[in-house]
């Protein structure tokens, strides 16, 4: 047996720049395991359940950039990695999927742990390959892995799969001591260089009112400073989702999804134009299909435009910061209704940002704490917020500090990782880490905390009320029978037994003494890894939203 | 919105013989939901996480024999159904997964929860059906249910997804109350009766030495009293492994995994009969391959022979009882040889049963206890044993008791779903249910028990050796600095919290005088579902697995 270039890979991805590898125990993944784990610069991780080992490694990669490298044995516990892998291809995280196999030969002899491995992410993946086995040819394993990792961060970045071949013995015998070879020559694809033609520009003179929305993506400062000075110098109104990081953006519009339910025909813009991924506001998606006569840029170097508001006219080859920093630098004019247009949705944003401020401290439901909880989030902290109820309410409420990084799952929009997506990046970044959940979103996600390396720095709110509160949220569903049983869970377990399995302090919050003696010192990062879990009552959470968005419907009514 | 389609889905199911539903909540399968939870005769339970609904729905069709429904909302919730889709391929269990989606024309527009849906589960079901729009065509979606649950049920069972497109509003109008049609007309396929040739069974005439492996498989009485009467009059030996249900079968070889590492030549057949799935015993794998000159006949009456011994000459499509009873019946006489070779095995066997009857019943380690809890089984019980210790120690040690009925996800044999499993089969049979599983199986699938509907009869028997002991039995990791951290998994979780949650009687046992003390009150199963959790010395299970095999094989050289 010839472990030689299964001892490579570890070094070669560690030339493409991967910093992490998630490995989950197994036979048959034995000899990528201990590669992995003697590589001296690769942090490698062990978490058992694959499906949380997979969320976490997308975590590390949210936070690197680069892909992790997730390793894992043959047969149904490549298909635990399933979830995390759609995520990262639709949210365009790199991840490396390593699945050990048998050889062709032996499937489909009724043997343990065999199931059909090929392209097992169907397409959920950005590439499949087939691996030769490692024993028999080097030049072809390295030049597949090679483009693997140049598939996984070139263009749209996202997971790619190779399912390798072993055969036995798994195991390098004792004496033998495989190290990676030094000095393995690589070949890095970069990427061509975009840029925007001037006409590109001088064609948004057409339109007279011009609105940017940014879907989600990273914290950048340099793209956020561009959108600043378009906002401050073109009156341009930037439509910042929380999920988007642009919440340091000079006068950037954050209550569309409370304002935009008055369905405010002066906020109809002639153009949008919008990059990044996916954006919450559905009552921005709603407003804006309605309309008719937008027009739609998408810009984006990577040729994954979504036509999301059904108005897309255009996809723009290139980087949002070259574009917008192509657009700073133009003659171009603003209109004379481009500064109403501006006017117009700064007054709906102060409106609705009036509104959230008259939410009284007092009343105990999730919008007043979630108002309450946003406006207090601590300096400096990467905050995740699960789907789904979360990551809504947060984006109601909006995030006014501009040194916080959101992260949340919204390239499939599951509630199935958000716990170990957040012990990833803590993992990965050190950074105060905070997340906002559910109880059944927390629930579901528990393994995210059975390993060895849950970190300290970690703090979660679970907002307990019982089941699946979104459902009662819907007109239709509350008014069944079946919501109790059927669509919200009715489930009686809470965080406590979890804290106490895997080491986290554990506070229970049922009322506002209880909350303003436990606050501080929770947001204040202390001591160990806790969970501040917060009891409400679900009609309470029903009647409050509710609430708040017909008040802001009647507010346009006396306009 | 037209929603009569949907709700005559589940009468179609009951007319099939459909008698549970496992159904996730969401709000896109929402009419789904509604029409099954009204149905009088399904039975539907709701269970959050999806990879626990799927596992449960899985046992719930193991006792059944019919397709359990699973239905789930759009996006990564039926990724989370894929190992257990796996499992029930391989495993031959019929299930028929209802994934609602959106319309095709809104695919691809980064609205949450949307996903890739169409053929989500690769070569991992035995059919997939893009389901049209329910409001549109009631004849076609019948058309298409039926063929689903025919496929479901004829020939080798298995998991059919239908993708089906919902569009808003997902819920029936407060005034509206639909119901199934009655009397709807269904068109059943049934399958071609099979034949045996006479030719076939006089065709064993040339081969002196004849061996039945029976694979696993449901009880079947009536075909374990045709094996008895072969096993009598013919001299055949039948090799039971452990999880073929056929412990009952007079004289049948149980030890075969223990002994078979002698390799003694004697006991190399001519032909093999085999029929059933997988079969546990390496060793007899391995000693098979290893043979030359096997002829090697599988029965099934369902085209999926596997090639497990290397020598497969013919496939007999025909059903196993039907073979065994013409066998019985015909004049066909075993040869000489065959009587000294039913001799042999039965000896091999007797010499395996004396050396573990010689196990110290003092000794602490989870080969004596095993021993010890396999013959003090109490009667009328269901058996899981999870994957992957669980089997092999049951496998080895054999199961005696006839009155028992054993279940193992060997399908794929992943860790992955052993407790939703036995919730399943506890759900469906009410029978006492006993599952034998370790620290890490266990923990792997806690969520099987977040519902409402966690039954009293279950009792669970956790060997806890913190982490996945199989990795210290086999010679390569154990030789590896890597051991403890990436392949035994080295976690220190108990189940304490987990009872604690969810409702669980819970002892830990660390002495033989505690496992006296408590025993018989947990094996009497009165009262409410109870945990025995036994801590035992890795490195002491270890030496006593090989201890046995070790003298197994030295017995051999002295004789």
């Amino acid at each position: 047996m010839n472990l030689q270039s299964t001892f490579d890979i570890p070094e070669i991805c560690f030339q493409f720049g991967v910093k992490h590898a998630v490995i989950s125990p197994g036979s048959r993944n034995a000899a990528l395991t201990i590669a992995f784990a003697r590589h001296p610069q690769i942090e490698c991780l062990s978490v058992p359940d694959e499906r949380s080992a997979a969320f976490i490694a997308l975590g590390l990669s949210l936070k690197t950039q680069v892909p992790t490298v997730i390793v894992c044995t043959s047969g149904s516990a490549g298909l635990n990695y399933a979830p995390a892998v759609a995520e990262a291809f639709f949210n365009q995280v790199p991840l490396l999927i390593l699945t050990a196999d048998r050889p062709p030969e032996l499937i489909g002899k009724r043997d343990g742990q065999t199931i059909f491995q090929k392209e097992l992410y169907g397409p959920h993946v950005k590439a499949y390959f087939d691996f030769p086995s490692l024993e028999d040819d080097t030049d072809q394993a390295q030049e597949l892995l090679e483009k693997a990792l140049n598939t996984c961060l070139t263009g749209a970045k996202g997971p790619v799969h190779l399912n390798i071949p072993f055969q036995e013995p798994f195991y390098p015998e004792k004496d033998k001591s495989y190290q990676a070879r030094k000095n393995i020559r690589i070949t890095k694809a970069v990427p061509p260089q975009t840029q925007v033609k001037p006409e590109q520009i001088q064609e948004m003179d057409k339109y007279p009112r011009v609105l940017i929305i940014v879907g989600q993506g990273h914290k950048d400062s340099e793209l956020n400073e561009s959108l600043s000075q378009l906002s401050r110098e073109r009156n341009i109104p930037v439509v910042a989702d929380v999920i988007s990081n642009a919440q340091e953006v000079t006068d950037c519009i954050q209550h569309q999804d409370l304002f935009l339910i008055q369905r405010d025909s002066r906020l109809k813009p002639d153009l949008v134009i919008s990059f990044g991924l996916s954006v919450i506001s559905k009552n921005l998606k709603l407003f804006l299909r309605e309309q008719k006569d937008i027009a739609h840029w998408h810009i984006t170097p990577n040729e994954d435009a979504a036509d999301t508001y059904d108005h897309l006219s255009k996809t723009l080859s290139c980087t949002a910061l070259d574009f917008l920093n192509a657009w700073n630098k133009s003659d171009l004019n603003p209109s004379a209704e481009q500064k109403s247009f501006f006017s117009d949705w700064q007054k709906a944003n102060q409106q609705a940002n009036a509104l959230l401020e008259g939410i009284d401290p007092m009343d105990w439901n999730e919008s007043s704490l979630y108002a309450r909880l946003m406006k207090e989030l601590p300096q400096n902290t990467d905050v995740h917020l699960a789907n789904s109820m979360a990551v809504r309410y947060a984006n109601v409420m909006g995030i006014k500090q501009k040194d916080i990084e959101i992260y949340c799952n919204r390239g499939t929009s599951g509630i199935d990782g958000s716990n170990s997506t957040a012990v990833g990046t803590a993992l990965a970044s050190k950074r105060n880490t905070l997340l906002f959940t559910g109880d059944v979103a927390f629930l579901y996600d528990r393994n995210a905390f059975w390993h060895n390396r849950v970190p300290d720095q970690l703090r979660i709110v679970v907002f307990n009320n019982q089941g699946g509160n979104i459902f009662r949220m819907i007109q239709g569903p509350s008014e069944q029978p079946e919501l109790k049983e059927f669509f919200e869970t009715d489930q009686r377990s809470t965080a406590l037994h979890l804290a106490e399995e895997f080491g986290f302090n554990y506070r229970p919050i049922a009322s506002m003494e209880e909350l303003d003696e436990h606050l501080p010192q929770f947001f204040s990062f202390e001591g160990q890894r806790s969970i501040l879990e917060i009891f409400t009552e679900a009609e309470d959470n029903k009647k409050a939203y509710k609430q708040l968005f017909k008040k802001m419907r009647d507010l346009s009514l006396s306009n």
